[in-house]
């Protein structure tokens, strides 16, 4: 799965305004679960933020890392991440790879919300999380 | 994601009796959702069986054919197959490869069931079903 910005046929391409560089794609929409797709372009990322549902993540392509609550871990093909309810989390792309990934998450969900100046300076406080952040 | 067996730091290989050439590795299990990974070896297969819960499925490895419900379709790496409540269904890997793919259910789920005696010769009925199950 190396190549272009991966897609699947008749599965639309969404932009995510709130994101930078950010498509998603939605695999699977149904009763319980929705499976999307994400790809972060080279210097890309997700929004900043937490909310009550869970996400499992797998990578499927590209180089990055992620932030999960005060914990910053970089990422490759197949590697695995379980974001908590409530746990601030982040996605980036490498500055000269991309980054995609699947999401399953519950298909009934809240919506994410951005941190305040509180927690950002309680994030900032952390150094590998200020790096992160900053990168 | 080519080369042998996927493999997941910390998750258990399970083998699947039910299956031939069969192993399963649970990636997330959870309140809501399970996230699992098979993969059959070249020339193995999953049970033919039914059940009330759904599969989400996307191939990450090798190739193959699946059946749901009474069609045959080939399959390889990022293809998506959405199995419905009481379909029929089977993965099969090719001769020459291997096939893994990603299988999400939910975390309360009923049991499968294999096809009674009028079952197989219904799907039996079909040639491309025959051509599958004697593949």
């Amino acid at each position: 799965m190396s190549g272009g910005l991966l897609r699947w046929p008749g599965v639309e391409l969404l932009t995510e305004p709130r994101g930078r560089g950010m498509t998603k794609q939605v695999l699977f929409a149904g009763a319980d679960v929705d499976v999307r797709y994400f790809e972060l372009e080279p210097g890309g990322w997700t929004p900043l933020e937490h909310h009550g549902h869970t996400h499992r993540v797998m990578v499927l392509r590209g180089r990055g890392a992620c932030l999960v609550e005060d914990t910053v871990r970089p990422l490759a093909p197949q590697d695995l991440v379980f974001v908590p309810s409530w746990a601030w989390h982040q996605f980036r792309a490498a500055a000269d790879a991309p980054l995609g990934f699947l999401c399953i998450v519950p298909a009934e969900r809240d919506a994410g919300l951005a941190p305040g100046p509180a927690d950002l300076v309680r994030l900032r406080a952390i150094p590998a999380v200020a790096d992160f952040l900053s990168s």
